[in-house]
């Protein structure tokens, strides 16, 4: 494809974006609808058309056998694994009979068997923090489960978000016995690096890191985002290799990621908003699959 | 803040995106270091000084008492669940004992203890698919393990990229059982939906849905990318509010998602890259975490 040169934003794009005018506009916004909800657009499932997980009844003699087909231990029990279904933290690990199994599929609470107690376990029954299940999955052997949901507020009964906080590496390195940190992968690690920069000063004489010097300009930053942005895009238009593109994103997402560290925004609800409008998780998926 | 029209791309971006001047331009960048190599800029660790996991050597007393901690079961074993580290993906779930823990923490291959062969298995053996451990973690109770890697391949015996791919919701439906769908979280829900959009074939008469005509339409696609960039932008110049930029972001990335699926690349390869850049594995990081 032959290169050329950025197409600048629109007229209508710069006429909108007056400041007085942007009230009115909004309220434009709101009463037309955002691309994600256009006829042909993708999805036709708005937001406000997404229930959160409620119960779901199913044919008795299915689940029987669905639940047959575990593969159940000498005790009766398999594991359970919660993970957040936006952000893929595993929230704790527990175990299932088929009772519990059963409860998690037609309540949509994740719900264990405590060893412990020697009873069935609401996930959230004390703590009012549920785990609500999107989707259940099995493993190849099927003596393994994921409940698939979004936490209601933290998972673990010390607070935490989720109960792996302990790293085996940091315990060994011993510098940070008092330290706890949370297990996170890698655009978690990012956000939180963005956060650790936010919270530290600058001293007279010592040079702030990159992040840092964004944080502190909001001109440098918006340059660099529709920098980024320009620079994506060229990958395309200039047909340049996949890796340059990757690079690209990467690039684009760390400066995006600091502007939203400035408004106070996690990626998590980035990707609550992206599960709602494109209405992601199993059960709503298939029941509006043929719908976009 | 006062509102403010947005900056015009600066000439020199301008100047530097013809599309006779891009191969030296790149050769200059070849030279130049990126935003994230250069001096002050964050992180101080650039990808080549990053190594992949490689073998560890602790202090043995401190090994045997951390091993101690865990508290393994009347079998002598503790769940262990390994985790993609860049895109969060349950890759699959075992059990290990003292031993296998240990050769976890020195090789950083994950390690299994397998209960039908009753010996060690280290993962990836005979597949060569192993999974490398970037950080280990142990939960509150300190029965349940977690091993953080970058597996070198398809983690399940069947090709499968992890041992979750079957859905209980679908099973009980009914209507897939043949269809077997892998365990996602939202993100990659949404690439798996583009990559549809991309299969699809759009019929005489039937209008395409908002995803096929940005993967059809490359001028559309890159002025929506560059429309988005400036709303996320405006929500930080114009003050707007956090679930403003939280919508606004999660266009940007849509859109930018839709535009790495015509370049054939994967949100996974670009936390590869974020991963390396930042370089937020537990060891490397702790060991950098002076630098930057």
């Amino acid at each position: 494809m032959a290169a050329a040169a950025p197409p600048r934003f629109p007229a209508s794009y710069q006429a909108s974006r007056s400041g007085a005018a942007r009230p009115s506009l909004r309220m434009a916004a709101a009463a037309s609808p955002g691309w994600w909800q256009r006829r042909n657009s993708y999805p036709a499932v708005s937001m406000s058309a997404v229930p959160p997980p409620g119960p779901l009844t199913f044919d008795n003699h299915k689940v029987d056998m669905l639940l047959d087909s575990v593969k159940w231990d000498s005790k009766g029990l398999a594991v359970a694994i919660a993970q957040n279904v936006d952000t893929g933290a595993i929230l704790m690990q527990g175990f299932a009979n088929k009772e519990a199994l059963a409860k998690t599929i037609s309540t949509r609470k994740a719900t264990f068997f405590s060893r412990s107690r020697s009873s069935l376990w609401i996930k959230g029954e004390t703590s009012m923090n549920f785990i609500n299940v999107h989707d259940i999955f099995l493993d190849c052997d099927r003596d393994s489960i994921i409940y698939l949901g979004k936490p209601d507020g933290p998972t673990c009964h010390t607070g935490a978000e989720t109960c792996y906080y302990t790293s085996v590496y940091d315990a060994l390195q011993g510098s940070e016995t008092t330290h706890e940190r949370l297990v996170t992968t890698t655009l978690y690690s990012l956000e939180n690096t963005i956060s650790r920069r936010q919270e530290e000063t600058v001293t007279e004489g010592s040079k702030p890191s990159w992040t840092k010097k964004l944080l502190l300009d909001t001109q440098l930053l918006c340059s660099k985002i529709r920098e980024e942005a320009g620079e994506l895009i060229q990958t395309l238009l200039d047909n340049e290799d996949k890796s340059r593109a990757a690079s690209e994103m990467a690039d684009l997402l760390y400066h995006a990621m600091v502007l939203l560290r400035v408004k106070g925004v996690k990626m998590e609800e980035v990707f609550e908003i992206l599960r709602k409008r494109f209405s992601q998780s199993g059960i709503e998926e298939k029941s509006s699959r043929n719908k976009y």
